[in-house]
């Protein structure tokens, strides 16, 4: 059971827009046990989508594609699916009342004049559009299936999920076999260090359970054993005796795949406690990385993102002096960042961000990539410096992350 | 002259990671006028990889590719490379040179017991990897190239900037013709109305200078000209005659592609302006993109993320009795949030963010994706309420986006 991504659009191979359709897709049919064999990123161009489209049906049960099914000119999928199925493109009555349904849910009326929503390829099934106007298309043929979504990621989300999973399911169901992984998440040792100094055999090891890989992060390195047993709950207990009676084993800070500031809500939630930051050099990411998460406010109070010296010393009370003496990054502001987001915020554990992320602004001994962090509790702040390397971007994300990471002792420590 | 992108990696697969160096290639490749025929993602599997690279050959000249040459056992681009093009993988002095440099510039010694870093396929050249320790490579072979770099998107970059970029240049330098685009950016009006109500003829019309597409973005679609003539600067004289005739006019806030929170860097620079906010939903979104550009330090004090009610009456002095009133999210309190903004920091021109980014927290007079936004500078603050569709991450996104469009706006009639 084997399933091939096709994301059309001439905007994404000039680089205006990255693809973020395939990935999602491709983690939603992993997650049914479907194997995604190739995401095509392709042009809005005749014979190439033909030639996929060929391509996919030959080695492939399903087909998914983005893009190409909305009102302009240069929307051509539908045409093409029509081309390459030998049917006829025609006016449909189901069709137009799923079209006049997608338009009435956002108060519009919808009528044939408008655009040639209700044109599908004959024997084509058109399905609802929940969080947009173009209907998608689906194709059932010699077991095989083609489902068309619209490129705007909202759009194909919702409606493959709520529209193209009866489908799908109720052709493949039989044929899936959801994989398990395990995922062993350790922080702060390089992917060589583990392989060749700490655990020299582990790699050979974990592959008697299956297919191993190692990726690096932002703060370390996941090691993911794809599964190829049936017991995967009995693997995982001897995966866990294997990596506990290693070196490995005080670097491993997870054991499943959650993201850190999601882990971080959910063990401050367990504990009752609440935090705040305040926020230089990641300027509001830290932030905005925590309230991603649905909930966060049970244990999220704010963050001061205090940019300026100005608002260092307005807002959180930071001496000019000791910005003078010791500069903005050093543990000495943001110890007393810390500590002044204390008396004005009323939160349990306190982060305090001041580094450089750069292109500017570093010398010979702060570089681009030097970041103070304070972390602690009323009376009881740690302070640190690192040092990253990576552009700006990067930079406010490895801050941010290794700030998370502390919050997240700080929290299991309490 | 035309090029294929292959990304390489198991993960990308299963949609555990997603791939960010294929659009920045595209773009790269596209600023040099290479056109990019496909972005193709696909497993460390030794067949489909050798099919890609033997498909990419017929039709491209240059191949670049992403990720499998590190030290683990599932990286196999190399030796693939070396099956692909006949030739053996084998030690080189000079390859083993260059690793023992790019370990030095990280404090660390290579030894060849440490990996196979120093082992290249014949006839390839090795290439620096400035920002990592796996050597990039380099095969020229009948006026085609094949290139291939690490996985990790920093080195990526700085590979393919630093090392890949002569010998693509000194190959292809005669064939290159960069591509002129013109992009007409428009706020607030839906693409079917622009199109079908406003101007019916416009991409017609526009159709004569190029291929037109239609990209609907977060506040609004960008329209872009690909022009086909010869003389980019009388085709955008032309172009803005058009629109400016156009009912579309008053809608088009730049003919350019500086996404927004850049834009409103550049113009408040340029006027003296200084800005700082105030979230709550947003969650420092807002400020993290804005401190994103290198440089906002010269406009941007900061922004506080109040995001609990305590926070915004402790940080901002927002009256309790005002949020028990009209609750969080309504005119009153994103008035008094900017308005306590203004007192506390020294900011010509504020925002305050107030909305209900979901999933739950909507109710029926205030469902999720509605949005109270204050702007304005001291004594003159304007507020608004939107609603808007969305998942929470997206939601964020438009309040963050629909507030910086007005604070542009600011600053323009300032």
């Amino acid at each position: 059971m084997k399933a091939k991504i096709i994301i059309i659009g001439n905007e994404l191979l000039y680089g205006r827009i990255a693809d973020t359709n395939g990935p999602w897709l491709a983690k939603w049919l992993d997650a049914r046990g479907i194997e995604v064999c190739e995401i095509q990123v392709l042009p809005d161009e005749r014979e190439v989508l033909l030639r996929a489209f060929e391509d996919g049906l030959k080695s492939c049960d399903l087909i998914l594609t983005s893009g190409g099914i909305g009102p302009t000119k240069d929307d051509m999928t539908k045409s093409l699916l029509a081309e390459f199925t030998g049917k006829k493109l025609r006016p449909c009555e189901e069709t137009a009342k799923i079209v006049i349904e997608n338009y009435k849910y956002y108060d519009r009326e919808w009528t044939p004049d408008l655009n040639s929503y209700h044109h599908i390829p004959e024997d084509f099934i058109a399905t609802p559009n929940p969080k947009g106007l173009a209907p998608g298309l689906v194709f059932i043929n010699n077991n095989k299936l083609i489902a068309a979504a619209p490129g705007v990621p909202r759009e194909l989300k919702a409606m493959v999920e709520e529209e193209f999973a009866p489908y799908i399911d109720k052709l493949f169901k039989e044929k899936y076999s959801p994989k398990s992984r395990i995922v062993i998440r350790t922080a702060r040792v390089p992917e060589e260090k583990i392989f060749k100094e700490l655990c020299p055999t582990l790699w050979d090891e974990l592959s008697q359970f299956g297919l191993v890989s190692s990726l690096p992060q932002v703060i370390g390195v996941d090691i993911v054993v794809t599964l190829s047993g049936s017991d995967p709950s009995d693997e995982l207990v001897k995966i866990k005796k294997l990596i506990e009676k290693s070196a490995l084993n005080e670097h491993v800070w997870q054991w499943d795949n959650t993201p850190l500031p999601e882990l971080v809500i959910n063990e401050a939630r367990n504990k009752k406690l609440t935090f705040a930051f305040a926020e230089s050099c990641t300027g509001g990411l830290t932030a905005s990385r925590i309230t991603d998460i649905p909930g966060c406010s049970d244990v999220f109070i704010g963050s001061l993102v205090t940019y300026s010296n100005d608002a260092k010393t307005n807002i959180l009370g930071v001496k000019q002096q000791t910005l003078k003496k010791f500069g903005a990054v050093s543990e000495e502001v943001v110890e007393e960042m810390a500590c002044g987001l204390l008396d004005k915020i009323g939160a349990d554990l306190v982060l305090a961000f001041s580094g450089i992320a750069g292109p500017t602004g570093g010398s010979e001994s702060k570089p681009v990539g030097t970041l103070a962090l304070a972390s602690g509790k009323k009376g009881e702040i740690e302070k640190s410096i690192f040092k990253f390397a990576g552009d700006r971007e990067r930079l406010k994300l490895r801050f941010s992350e290794i700030g998370l990471f502390y919050l997240l002792k700080l929290i299991r420590n309490y």
